[in-house]
This record gives structure tokens, sequence and C-alpha cells, in this order.
């Protein structure tokens, strides 16, 4: 194997890549093509909504911070606190406060930030009329942040949507009429076509026509099947290239990354303007090439960028890292909102799903911007059927209590396919990282086109988009009866009975048998080669190749209960719900039910998933089939690992995510986890007054941590205080180069008042501002499953351990991950980032 | 007033009650009349399912307490923690570790006790099958508790419904056929009834007819009228009387209390099964009498009831006031969706407005309940139409843009009446609570009965029960044209155009005039009524009130528009998309808008509301209006006072309840809050050795704390733990009791080795088992919004202060709530309980 990657290597030399594997997790070292002026996730460098000037280099030698009026405390108070890091009155610094790129962010300090923002505001409010109009529209910016980002990711949808139409119709053939129309489009306008073959029509013309001239017999169709494999080769080459030069972030589903991030992580330009315009293009080009993905997941990431964008606009937005992650959860809503059209449901996928910290302001906040994005999308009406919903469905039989044991037996099918998905795709996904296939994405994605393009152009069922395919499954016979899934024989006997009875169960036909085939070939196609998309260096969603696979094999098992009921009708089972000549089973029904079973064992989805399938059909009829089916397929799929695909691609990226839905089984205290360990030498600390600067310089010099505590003395280790690296360094470097005789032997005071110095000492150097004196601390003795809560609740990055009052050590996030890894068996180094 | 006071308390002295305002809060000296078998939220008499056998004794005496073997951690861990307070490995004692009547529970240790159990029983499992099987039956009993919660909270709805429905319609008259059938079910028996007057069958006879043989006439209809007022009168008073015969706390809404206990107040036999039996038949009393009063916010408090009283059947449930309190969220989920028929609804209800504490579990598991509760009410079907929803409404006809004003219009009103409702609702109860107006329960509800039956007899709008009433209003007229609302003119010009325009906007005929005039008077006299209603000793709900009126206000406005648009369709306000002869505006729609409005400015939902609405419309259209409608109507609201009426209650009642949605705004530090103030004498504290027992209990019976937090010496002032006062108590009066030789000379030792004692020394009380190890600890320097936020998140009781390692002082929840009232400029010794 390595002799052919080599060969490989250098035949393809000019499509390799510097970096391997830049979409799996191995960030370090990732060459970013627009470093320079990409947007960041912090943005310390002022008000300015000129994206291009802000620039990217370190706030320590930047110094073009300004200081915002908004967040001092009021004058008179004199207490102390993390939010006292940026008082003006003590003159902070450019980039004390703000977080390096790949760390955690400090909830509880961001938080107290804002509130401080807010009483400053709402204190000088009282003042004058000008500071209370900034006070109200400061209220009401959140709202206007929201109706934006509804009404820009709702643009971007309906643009996503018709563009992706329109491309996917381009692998076909194309319209003579004008050549930006689509086939349904395109058709819709000519006089000569009939209802019963909507398809059809002089105008649109296949590729074999418009080359060779002919349109039936064997060579057309050999042209058209070179001419899709073609394009979808195209497609998918100009997606991954896209991706590879301009936004390397640009890859995948997003939906891992953006739960890290709204857990409190910090990646800078993941949500900046270059991965939103790479990743809406590409996502077309990726979706229009055939592959098997859907664009629902990268849609979140979509509005996320936005949202991330459009908080720029907004300086409470743009410089609170907590505040500006409830306007992501926000827009994780809308995301999910404009995929399906599902307002409710997309608000209760971002609260089950995606997001970390909740609160109820932010629900309100994601329902008015689902809802503006949800109506956006409907006035610019893609799918052409002023229908908000991707797949509109209406069913209009009842289901029969004993139809519970089939829509179970789905619920099982779509555990075992999740588990057994999320177990092979984590599996290629490792081996994408570790081997040398990683090194080649570019000819990953175009082998993996072509053998998709190869293999789903005979089908008729693979050859459509997943969502068409999708839609067709759903759907029940007496609306799309032309189409072969239909192709039921009219029994004889019930000429009699008249016109209504076209829904009622007949037996099938050879159009059905062929088409059942033909969808059996593609649920083993689509179960196979969604393994190896999922993860490729294009965007790529998860939600609509689950959704395919569960369709398939719900309505080949529908299709089954429907002849087992026709030619069964007088068995115990049958007996009394479905007579003779009566619609009793809906195999549409059946395949929205395996749908449903399939992506909740891929993502664990329960309520969510449920009241997204209930908005789709708007009827609360169905809801304790989908229910069941859902409940059915988390339990299968659970047993075999508590896992969703989004959870194991996070740990697979060893990104610090503290899993909010599972809680901490093992009965380890405090002692256990915190560093040091029995063995290590002491804990690394700074006393409140008596070591000077050369002493702290050396001592983070030759550490790693990234926060000091203070105590009053090394004897008693009674905790004072809390420093950040970070803070620390900024500040003695700002202090040597700007304030007069900071030398190394100068003195480091964190205490209130300067204590008494020799006549000859240089001045001292004042710390406490930046001096976080509200640490948080565990004793000793208490459990890790509390403390564990307490990190998860409060959204701390680490957390101090005492014993009867004195300092003994740290806990951090990734001390705790790494135990927790430990705990399960599995190596504690996976977990990167702190 | 205090001499008629006097003197009506002489003249009533029999029906005058031991209690002023029972329901208003003033527990304290409570007379429970069921006091020694009512079953409580905290059951500590062992695993029994005899209620009867539940007593009320105080675990102090009572020595019934039986160690369960399920929460003792591995016995190789040498930890220790909250959790170890019941390690049967260290021989606990009864009533160690549960909480006294009106009591917050500490939730980070009822967590921690629920672990460890969960963590035993998962240990076990890996050792016999049978454990293998307790493991997994402990993990499906919470579903299986959520299924019977949701088949008895609706099978019990059901039955309201019903037995509602017929005593609504016996104040008019009885079924010849059976006096058990209810109007519409008699007359629908009747073969006739045609479909124009479905309300008039012979077998259905007014009182006037089965008394004086007529049915018109001015004789007949004074007494219907008289009889009306009678039965009126006889149903509240029954319902008055059982409330304070058999349950005190069955009276009022429920929901303030119990948004109080899922907060973690204990309330014991709020939850009781007399408080179910009394409340349900109360309840129906109450609606059945025509008080202007709904049925859902006690069917929240039934289902809550439910939900405790099933709890006991389960270990697991029973004896963790956490994990029960999981539950108690979702039976308030499962309440709305059996009230309205909307269960996603009633999902986000017990989200937004009730609950306190609601992972993603409870979101799935209180899901499943809500369902099943729905489907349970519909098989009962006791609306008879087989429709889940109380109100089912389908709206044909879009609405434009230009409706938005209106709808922001109605919004305004909402918010305004709501704002006006708390204010008023709360002087009156307060007048009630602090005048002799609380001494006479009983006759006020009379005298509230019989006003009200007296009003609303004459006004065919005020005599149909709320929900018909709301009904009526949501309906489009095409559905009800008998009724007196769709009194429109046909015009002659429309004639030509056929059937079709039944729908279309028509000029007002006499008929609505009159109907307008009576609904103008209806909202004058709801308005009015409902202040006083609400909060009297009676079961009342306050959602069908608020609707009435916001959908009265809402289609006066409807048809007002629709005049309007009728009689100026040129004009430049309807050009364009209300032509004439078109249906363009639906009152029906308005008065939906309305309700929503107004039922969102009395709670303050906004999303619940809306999604509750959209369940009863089914369809996504009406979102945009309802949202606006709901919105404006809650900002409009909160500019007057940011309380809904469920908090309003809560501080009226002084509840120690912590508002998890309204931030704290002040600039306070810990220091400021905790306890002891700076002129007060010094905490007290324990140190971990050298005390005596005499020394201890001396020290206890001086202070009434809850609580001690136990120092290494007094001199350092260095934490260890935390002891609660009850668990103190009881270990050392039973130490005394079964212990040998300890006296009050015996030193109490909570080190983890004895230290070294004089040989003539009686032996040691060891107590480290009942000590907190692992207390909450802030720093005197953090603000107080991050100490409310600690308290809210994680459910704190208390919490140490430390200033550099010592320990300062102490808050408790009571503290901070105290101090939140003295910075509103409230009395702060109105938070009554800790």
């Amino acid at each position: 194997a390595s002799y052919l990657c080599a060969t490989m290597s250098n035949f393809w030399t000019s499509l390799r890549m510097e970096n391997p594997g830049y979409c799996s997790g191995s960030f370090d070292g990732l060459h970013h093509p627009s470093d320079d002026d990409d947007d960041e996730m912090v943005d310390i460098a002022g008000a300015t909504l000129d994206f291009s000037s802000t620039d990217d280099v370190p706030p320590l030698s930047s110094g073009v911070y300004e200081e915002h009026n908004g967040t001092s405390r009021t004058a008179g108070m004199n207490g102390s606190g993390p939010s006292r890091l940026v008082d003006p009155l003590e003159d902070p610094l450019p980039g004390v406060g703000t977080y390096e790129d790949f760390n955690t962010i400090d909830w509880v300090r961001e938080k107290s930030k804002d509130r401080d923002r807010h009483r400053e505001i709402t204190n000088k409010s009282r003042q004058s009329t000008v500071a209370l109009l900034h006070s109200i529209s400061d209220a009401f910016s959140g709202w206007l942040l929201m109706l934006l980002v509804g009404l820009m990711s709702g643009a971007l949808a309906g643009g996503i949507d018709i563009s992706a139409h329109w491309m996917t119709d381009v692998k076909g053939g194309l319209c003579l009429r004008g050549f930006w129309f689509n086939h349904e489009h395109c058709c819709w306008l000519s006089n000569e076509t009939t209802f019963q073959e909507r398809d059809r029509c002089p105008q649109w013309q296949s590729w074999a026509e418009l080359i060779t001239g002919k349109s039936e017999g064997p060579f057309a169709y050999i042209v058209n099947y070179l001419m899709y494999i073609f394009w979808a080769l195209m497609f998918s080459f100009l997606a991954v290239i896209l991706v590879r030069a301009f936004a390397p972030y640009a890859c995948g589903s997003g939906i891992p990354e953006i739960k890290t991030i709204l857990s409190g992580f910090i990646i800078r330009g993941y949500l900046g303007k270059w991965t939103l315009i790479i990743k809406t293009i590409t996502l077309v080009l990726a979706v229009s090439s055939g592959l098997s993905l859907g664009k629902e997941g990268p849609l979140v990431h979509v509005a996320c960028c936005c949202a991330n964008i459009l908080c720029h606009l907004f300086t409470k937005y743009r410089k609170n890292e907590a505040k500006r992650r409830e306007v992501l959860s926000a827009a994780a809503a809308v995301g999910v909102s404009v995929a399906f059209g599902a307002p409710i449901g997309g608000v209760l996928f971002s609260l089950e799903e995606v997001s970390y910290y909740f609160p109820l302001k932010t629900l309100w906040r994601s329902f008015f911007a689902a809802l503006v994005a949800a109506f956006t999308l409907r006035s610019i009406n893609p799918f052409g059927n002023s229908r908000l919903v991707l797949f509109y469905v209406e069913f209009h039989t009842p289901w029969h209590l004993v139809e519970l044991a089939p829509f179970i037996l789905l619920g099982i099918f779509g555990g075992l396919w999740g588990a057994l998905f999320i177990k092979a795709n984590i599996a290629w996904c490792r081996l994408r990282k570790t081997t040398c296939l990683g090194h080649y994405p570019v000819i990953e994605v175009l082998v993996v086109a072509a053998l998709t393009a190869l293999l789903s152009y005979p089908n008729s069922y693979t050859r459509m988009s997943g969502s068409e395919l999708i839609s067709e499954l759903f759907n029940d016979c007496s609306l799309l009866d032309s189409s072969q899934l239909c192709g039921y024989k009219q029994p004889a006997n019930t000429s009699d009975t008249g016109v209504d009875n076209s829904l009622a169960d007949r037996p099938a036909g050879p159009g059905l048998y062929t088409a059942l085939w033909q969808l059996a070939l593609a649920l083993v196609f689509k179960m196979m080669i969604t393994v190896i998309t999922f993860g490729m260096k294009v965007p790529s969603g998860l939600f609509i190749p689950s959704m395919a696979v569960g369709a398939i094999a719900g309505r080949l098992l529908g299709v089954g209960m429907e002849q087992l009921a026709y030619y069964n009708h007088d068995s115990v089972i049958f007996k009394g719900w479905c007579s003779q000549g009566a619609d009793c089973i809906t195999p549409g029904l059946y395949a929205m039910v395996g749908a449903a079973a399939c992506l909740g064992g891929v993502t664990r989805m329960t309520v969510s998933l449920v009241v997204i399938m209930f908005e789709l059909t708007g009827g609360l009829e169905y809801i304790v089939p989908l229910m069941a089916a859902t409940m059915t397929s988390k339990w299968v799929a659970d047993a075999f690992g508590r896992e969703g695909i989004y959870e194991a691609h996070i740990r697979l990226n060893g990104y610090p995510f503290l899993e909010p839905k599972e809680e901490f089984e093992h009965s380890s205290l405090a002692v256990d986890v915190m560093r040091p360990r029995r063995m290590d030498p002491t804990l690394a600390v700074l006393t409140q007054e008596g070591m000077t600067v050369g002493e702290v310089e050396s001592l983070v010099e030759s550490t790693h941590f990234s926060g000091f505590p203070v105590v009053v003395s090394s004897e008693s280790q009674r905790l004072v205080g809390f420093v950040l690296r970070r803070d620390l360094l900024i500040s003695i470097d700002n202090a040597r180069k700007r304030q007069d005789g900071i030398v190394s032997a100068s003195q480091v005071v964190f205490t209130e008042h300067t204590p008494p110095l020799p006549p000859d000492a240089p001045p001292p150097l004042r710390l406490r501002c930046i001096m976080d004196l509200s640490p948080f601390t565990v004793t000793d003795h208490t459990p890790m499953d509390i403390t564990v809560d307490i990190f998860r609740k409060l959204g701390l990055r680490q957390c101090l351990v005492t014993h009867n009052g004195r300092l003994l050590g740290i806990i951090t996030k990734k001390d705790i991950l790494k135990h927790m890894a430990q705990m399960a068996n599995r190596d504690p180094d996976s977990i990167l980032f702190n």
C-alpha cells in the first residue's frame, strides 16, 4: 500500500496538498490561505465594519485596541472581580481579557462583563436622552440582529436551493429556452407539456440530443452517462479545489465544530466570511455533483457564519464571546429552519443537539429568527410550490395499532444502521487521518465522485438527487401515479366501486417489482457510499443520505406490508381493520417513519426529529409512529455506543467538549483528577507580594500553564486569586515598555495596598487589576460528578482545589476530559486542546 | 369596616374558617385537616405502597426509616462528600439527609445521591442476572412512570371535561332521555334535531319547562334565571366547602406553588392524594358554577399530583427529591397537553414557564408523557369530535402584511390588560390577606358566584362557558352561520357570483350589531370579574378567562376591520389585496391573535403560547401574526413590571423563588450580602475537634441557623466542611440514646482520625459522616451576579464566603432574595421561607 501511495504521490504532485487531513481535526500547522484578512471569532480591532482591516496580529504587539466605554462599573464601587479586568479606571491593556485561538472561553467572566456593560448603560440612561436612546437601541439590538440573521440566512438558503436545483439538472441536459432554467421550470413554461409527462418537453434537451441529435438508443445513453460522470467530476473537483484553496474550514458538515464552538471553544476563522463564501459555493457544487451528501448540516454552518459576521455590527455581540454564542445558538436553529422549513423543529434541534448554553431569552430569539428565515425562504419560493417545507406530505389514512410492530422494526433497523454507520465512518476517518490516504483529499473526492456517478446513473433512484428521492418515497401513490413506484395492477373486481378507490391497496404489478429491485440496490449502494463520503474535504451534510436510507427501507417494508395485507386481509392480524378494497397501509408513511428512525440512529435526535417530521406533515396523527420509531432507534443505537455521529467526530478531532447529555459515571474525587499529581512537583503559584518581575517571568517561562494561582504566602497557601498567563505576560511586557522604573528587580504586588518597600527599591508593579479575585474553588473531597456538573453548568475553564482552606491543586477542563477518557479506556492524549 | 367585619363575623360564625387566607400564602399555623394521612412530598417511611401508613411524625422520633441498599458507593473508595451522608457503611441515622417542610432542597446533594445509587446498581449488575434485570428495570422505570402519568392524567382530564360539560348544562336544564346526558349529547341522540338548530330538541328541557311546563315568556325566563343562580351558588358552595374541609391546598391555580416546588421548595401535602381528589372534584364544580375561571392551570396541578403519587411506586423517585422534580416537570407538560390537546406546546410551557431544572432527558420524557396523555384524552373523546384540541380552528384565508397593524394593536391591548390585571389582582389579593376580607372565604366565593351568575345570565356570551365562548369567537362564520355573530346582510350585487362567496366580507346586519354590543358588555364584565375571581378559595385557572377577554377584543376589532374593508375597499390601505366581494379579513383570526396577546400579557409566555396556538390551527401560516402580537404584548406588559402573574403570586406568598429569567442587575459583592453583617456578632462555627457535645448543643440551641460551618480552629478559620442543624441534632440525639458513654463532656470530632484524648476522657462522638466535605465557597469579592448565577444553576441552599482562604460568612438563598427585594425597594421581610 505504501508503494502505491508513493507512486500516486509522484504522479499527482500537482494536486497534492500541503496538509494531510485539514478537515479531520489536526489543525496544528494548518495552512490558512487567508490568514491575514479573515475575520476572526475574537475581533479585538475595534468597532470598524471594514472587514478587510480586521487584522490578525497578536494583540500583544498590535496596540490598536480601543477601550469601549460601556464596561466599567460605577466609579463609586471599590469592589473587584473578573469583570474588573477591563475597568477603564485602571487603564486596561490591549489584549487583556481576550483569548487565544484553540482555547476555551471563560463563560462566567464573559457573562459578568456583559452584565457590567448592561449596568453601565442602564445607569447612564438616567442621565441624558441620548444615553436613554442608546440604552433602548442596545436592548433591541439583539432582536434586530436576529432579524438580520434570519433574512440573510433565508436568502442564502434560497439561493443555494435554486442553484443546486439547476446544477443538478445540468448534469442531464440543458434548456433551449435559456440555459438558466432548470428542468422543471423549463418544461413548466412549455405549452406542450402534459400533466402525465411533466418531465418531457422539447425545450429540455439531454446532452445526447444536444451533441448527437438523438435522444434514444444505446449511443445516446452512453453519451448521457459520460456527460453525467463528467459533470459530477467537474463539480466535485471545483468544490474540493475551492475548499482547499480558500477556506479549509468549509469542509464537512460543520455541526461538530459548531457544537464545540458553542460550548466555549475558539476556532478563529471557522465562522468567517471566507468560510461563508466558499461554503456556500462549494455546497452547491457538492450537492449538484451527485455525491451522497445533503445540504442540511452545512446550512447550519452557513447560518452560523452569517450570524458571526453580522455580530460585528453590534458592539454588544462583537466584544463578548458569551453573547455571541447566544446568537450562534439561534443561528443553528435558523439553519435547520431553512433546511427543512421547520422553525419549531429548528429551535428544538438547537436546544437538543447543538447548543450548550441556551437561556430562555435565546429560545425566544431563536424562534423569532427561525420564523423570519423560514418566511424569507418561502418568499423566495425555491421549490416552486409556495410550501415552506422541503418534503410536503399529506396522508389521509389513519394508522392502526398493529402497524406499530413494523414501525418499531424500522426503529430497530434505524438504530442498527446508525450504530454501524458511526463505527464504520469513524474507522474510515481514522484511517484517513493516520494513513497516506489523507494526503490526497482531491484525488479521494474525485475517486468517490466518479464511483458514485458510475454506479448511480443506471439506477433511476440513485440518479435523482437525495431530496427528490425522499420526496418521491414519502408521497402517496395517488399523487404520483406516473411513477414506477405506483405500478400496481388495477384489480378487476374493484372496477365497480368507482373512482374513489384509487387509494385502495392493490396488488403489485411488474412496474412496482422493478422499482422494488432498484430500491433495494439503491439501499445497499447508499449505505456503502455514505460511509466514505461523510468526512471528505467538501461540504457534506448527513441528514439527507441518512433519511434516504431510512426512507428506502421504510418504503420497501411498507409495500411489503401492503401486499401482505392485500393477500391476507382475512387473517387474524388484518381482520377488522383492513378489509378488502380498503386503503389501510400507506407505504409513504413507512418511508417517513424509516427516515426518522435512520436519522435518529445516526444523530440520536429525538424530540426535535419528531417535531421536524410533525411540521412536514402538519398533523399530530402520526406523532406516535414517529415517536415509537425514533425512541426505539435511539435505544438500539445507544446499546452499541452512546455517542451520536457529531459527538464521535468531536472526539475524533480531540476538541475539548464536555458532553452535557452524559452523566459522569465514576466515583473519583477532585483530588484524583487535579494537578499536580502525587508524584509531580508542587503547583506553580505566585505570592501576592515579595516576588520580583524577574522571578515571575522566569516562573512563567519555565512552565506552560495558562494561569497561575496567587496565594498569600507560599507557606500558608491561602488563595487570593488567579492570574491568566496571557494577561500576565501582556501586562509585564507593557509595563516594561511604558511604565518608568519597572525592571526585573521590581516587586510584583497583587495586594490592594502597596506593602512598605525598602527606600532604594524600584517602584513596584501593581497587578491586582488583572487578577481574578473570585476564582472557583472546590475541596479535594468533592466528588467528580459534582465537579463535572459545575464545569458544565457554569462553563468553567479551570477550578482550584483546596484542602482545609489551603490551596492544593488545579483542575482544568482538559484534565476532566482526560480523566473521562482514561475511565472509558480511551487514550487520554486524544484530547488535544485546552 | 372593622365594625362590619365584626358583625359579619358574628353572623356567619358557622361558615367562618379557622385560618385567614390559606391560599394566599400565610401557611404558618395552617390547619391541615388530613395531616396524619396525607402523603407527603418527602416520604421517608420506606417502600410501602399503602399510602395510609405514610406517617407525618418527624423523623427525629419516628425511627421507622429503613436504609435502602442502592445508595452506597463502592466500599473500596475511601472518599467522602455530600453523597456519603447516607452511606450504609457508616450506619446512617433515620432522617439524616431529609428536609423539613417549607424548606429548600439541596439539588447538588440530591443529584449526587441519585448518581451514587445509579453507580451502585450498575456495578452490581455485572455480578448477577437478577441484578442486571434490576438495573434494566431501573433504567426503564422512568419511562414506565411517564407512561403511567400520561395515562392517569389523560383519564382524569377526560373525566373532568365530561363532568364539567354535563354540570354546566345542568344549570340550564335536564335531559329527559336520561339525566346523565349533556345538552349536546341529548339532542344528538334525538332524531328531531335539524342541523340548523342543533341546540333544540324536545328531549332537552329547560328548568322552566320542567317546573312550570312553559318554555317561553317572562315567567319562564325568570325561573330559568333563578335556577341558573341557584345552581351556580350550589356548585360554588360545594367547591369551597370541600376545599376548606379536606384540602386547603386545592385552591387557586397551583402553578405558582408548582413553580416554587420545582425550584426546590418543599410543601408537604401540596401534591398529595387528598389534594388530587379534592382538586379534581372541586375543579368540576368551580368550572360548572359559571365563575370566570378556567381549568387549565388546575389541570397542571392535577397532573403533578398524579405524578407525585405515582412516584411512590418507584424507589428511584420516591427517595430522591431532585429526580421527583424531573418527573413533576414532565407532569406540568402533561397538564397543558391535556388542557389544550397540545403536547408540543405543553412541553415548551413546562420548559419556558414552569420548570427550573430541565435536562434533555426530561425533555424527551415530558414529550413522551404529553403524547401519551393527549392520546388517552383523545380516546376518551370528551369533546365528541375526535379532535385532540380544545379549540379546533381552520382558517382558509391568508393574512396580509397590512393586517400586522391591528395585530400589533391587539398585542398592545393584551400587554396593557395583562399589566393592569396583575396589578389589580395582586392589590385585591393583598387586601384579602391583610384585611378581614380574608376571614370569610366561603362568603366571598358565594358573593362572587352570585354576582357572576346574576350579571352573566342575561348576556348569552357570558352565559355560555368560557371555552364555548372562545370556540365560537375563534371560528369562521361559514361554519356557524346560525350564530348571531354571523348576522351579516347578504349584499345584493354578489348574488350572481354563486355559492363560493359565502366566505366573502359582507356588511354587518342587525344580528351582528346586537352581538357586538353584547360582546362589548361581556368584555367589560369579564375584565372586572376575573380580577376578583382569581385567587379565591376554589380551583381557578387563568388561561380561559384571559383568552376570553382577548378573543372578545380581537373579534370586535376583526369585525371592525372587516366592515372597514368592506366599505373602503378602494382606499389606499385595502387596495390591491382586498377587492370587493373577496374574503380578506377573518375575524376569527383576530380573536385568536387577541386571545394569545392577552394570555401573553398576563403570563408572559411567548414561544410556548405561539406553539400551543400553532397546534390548535395546525398551520405555520398564522405564526407570524401570533408572534407579533405575543411579542408586542410581552414588551408592553414588561414596561409596566417584569413579573408575570405567577411570579407576582409567588412573591405575594413569600416563597423563596430565584427567578431564572431575570438577571441580577446590581453591582453588589458577596461581602455585601453575606451574614454576619459588619455590626453583627461573628459567624457561629464548629471546630473540627475540641468542642464537647454540650458546647455544640448549646451553640445549636442558642441560634436558629439551619447549618454550621466546621473549621480547623477558630483562630485560623480554615474551612473543613458544613453540617446541617437537622442532621446534627438527629445524630447527637441518637448517639446519646444508643451509643455508650456519650455524655455532654464527650468531644465532638469531625476529623478523619480521632485526635489523642486524655486517658480519663469519655469516648468521642465522631460526626464526620454527617459533614458535607465539599461545601460551596465563593470569595468575598465575587460579584453578586456571579453568585446568583451559581445559586440558580447549581440549585444551592447556601454558600460559604471566604477571604484569602479564611472563612468569613455565609450566604443563603433567603439572604439573596432579601437582598434582591431590598435593591428593588421592596420589603425584605416579605421573603418568608428558607
